[in-house]
């Protein structure tokens, strides 16, 4: 029961409901109204269902999807709930076009647009690449780009951040040892997170610290702000001075490290997958605690983020047999992080630009001596859906310029 | 096997490793080592166990708990797996003191700190109210207060925050109706958080609108930025200008409205607290997606937070009887939010400033014709766990200047 567009004379499809361009590799070849949907016939034989309501406020129309924020302007509170597709068809653009059963009120979908997102397209939003995991072999191939490059060429940019979102790591290099670095180049990504520490923060040896990290003892690997719900996604560490002996950095993947935990000894894999372990700051001014395990799993029981710090935890409050188990599984795991074999050891040179997934990749680094040299890291978070966000308009970019 | 503490000299108790002074309401009389740990009675007859490592890692003494930054400085690893306490006892202060089986150390613990921290004491680090969900009832005594007298003493000012733990909303009045009012009162909370919408916003109408909050138009009730997996704890938003007809803000709770779903709808619930929605933005420069249910819940069943935007989600990708499920239970919820029974309306005068916990109650405002008038709100945001730092550190001040 096909109708026939009556706008015939459009030839063009019609806008998408968001900026991306979908290529017409697909044409409506049939559409009929069904229960509480429309069914359509692609040229392809694939056949896809889509319910009126989401016909409906996906809508590209201006009374719709409002013109300027592209956000829907229409409530899904004012469908009436008896909405039916009175009459549908192929468009001449190989679209769907609707004729609704309230106020003739008439909808087109633009053919590339409806087959991505149909269920039984099975096609996704663009995803990203699969994480890989490390150990010590990762030092035969530093993830590291021409920092000025990538500063001319978004393209090359986003290498750089795919690197840290594939290995969790990845360093600019030949940037200026310039304090100013930290602030212009994290940016491009998204906001910078200030916290407690500041919008930036200095690693440097400070006489009155208020962390570890700002004394010239040696760290142990750690992410940053386990003692907040929303530990930093991003960390970013510009090098402007290495001069001293030692300091070199020490990281770690904290993937990796789950992975054997649970390969080599499932059973501290357990206890730090599961039991409650707050994280508590003591500075003055502040006092920060969460509490959540230690490798934590998503609904799917895939590892979400590592929550690990050595020296941050609050004392336990648990029954002895219970503090027992946690102390084997903790030993173990920051044993298996200070094992050399699961490190990348790299020393920063004065304009390396070190960024990496602090919710992954666990930081540290050995001791060093001021008196034989200055060390200054200057740092800044930056939210981890910042770097997709960025990733995917680069692409999108990308997209309209093989388009044009 | 009581051990006497060989430090008879020192009276005053240990200092502890955190900045909390701990009340001494009860003693030391008996210590003995056991398996992994030590056996702690007190005077009231409690028993108390103590694991060797936990007693060992949470020492005070310097070697131990860093003098300036507070944070451990002993690595767990570098503890001995087969540590044992050798002698142990009450010292006179009437806390423990332990000498260990290696090197000769000897610590003491704090019998205020002692006794909050173990297992077996029941205590907890000073917890919150609980919440109170509302609905429109919460008019008769909407939480507001005096905001010059809150700048003047932070207790008051912890009244106000108190109100947006618990109520999940409070109103300062009385403030200046400037500009920099966004700015300086939240700031005194926790570092503000920058988004693309930028470090403070400002709801007015704009031509070229990047969000329907920068409209004239209805705003739904809604939480901000639902397309990011970290949505903003809390929302600031200072009236400056409010003289235009229509633009009265509207609350509910998202809480509340979960509570009628679970209760009236519990097919809706179950809907909407296990199927993933994405809501996606669709600006020009970036490109956020974030994809969890509508209502949160955590790893014990209770909800944690919602996720609730009528207008940015993205096309659902699923078969069509879900799709019809779901948006059966969306447009039931979002009616519960329209529902005049379920909001707080208020209109704000200049110089109000409203804060409210973004990740639980829902905001809104009616259509205003700008014609008639100037309506500027100007915005910021902060995260939830700034708000609980400020009142553990208030109630510290409190607790400090009760002992003195």
């Amino acid at each position: 029961m096909d109708a026939i567009a009556k706008d015939m004379g459009a030839a063009a499809p019609a806008p998408t409901p968001d900026f991306d361009s979908y290529p017409i590799e697909h044409r409506v070849v049939h559409a009929e109204p069904i229960d509480r949907g429309v069914r359509v016939v692609w040229d392809d034989g694939l056949e896809t269902r889509h319910h009126v309501f989401w016909l409906r406020e996906h809508s590209a129309d201006p009374e719709t999807t409002h013109p300027v924020t592209r956000e829907q302007a229409l409530a899904l509170v004012d469908i009436p709930a008896d909405l039916r597709a009175e009459a549908v068809g192929p468009d001449q653009a190989g679209g769907l076009w609707v004729r609704w059963s309230h106020g003739g009120h008439e909808t087109r979908y633009h053919p590339g647009w409806l087959r991505t997102h149909a269920f039984e397209s099975g096609e996704t939003l663009a995803p990203f690449p699969d994480r890989v995991t490390w150990g010590r072999e990762i030092e035969e191939q530093v993830p590291r780009f021409d920092g000025p490059a990538a500063l001319e060429d978004e393209r090359r940019f986003a290498e750089w951040l795919e690197a840290i979102h594939v290995f969790g790591v990845g360093i600019l290099e030949g940037l200026p040892a310039e304090p100013e670095v930290i602030e212009q180049v994290p940016r491009r990504i998204g906001p910078i997170r200030t916290t407690n520490f500041g919008f930036l923060f200095d690693v440097q040896s400070k006489p009155d610290a208020d962390s570890n990290a700002y004394t010239t003892m040696t760290l142990s690997t750690h992410v940053d702000l386990a003692t907040r719900e929303y530990q930093p996604g991003l960390q970013f560490l510009h090098c402007i001075e290495n001069g001293a002996v030692g300091g070199d950095s020490v990281l770690a993947d904290g993937f990796h490290l789950a992975g054997l935990l649970k390969d080599q000894t499932p059973e501290f894999y357990e206890v730090l997958t599961t039991v409650p372990l707050m994280h508590a700051n003591k500075a003055k001014d502040t006092d920060y605690r969460w509490t959540a395990p230690m490798l934590v799993l998503d609904g799917e029981g895939e590892l979400d983020e590592v929550r690990w710090n050595p020296w941050l935890r609050a004392p336990l409050s648990a029954p002895l047999e219970q503090v027992d188990r946690v102390y084997r599984a903790l030993q173990h795991a920051f044993a298996l992080a200070e094992d050399r074999e699961n490190q990348l050891r790299v020393r920063l040179q004065p304009g390396d630009l070190l960024g990496f997934d602090n919710r992954r990749v666990l930081h540290g680094r050995t001791a060093y001596d001021p008196s034989t040299g200055n060390r200054w890291l200057r740092g800044c978070y930056v939210e981890r859906e910042e770097l997709y966000s960025r990733l995917r308009i680069i692409a999108r970019h990308a997209r309209a310029k093989a388009a044009s």
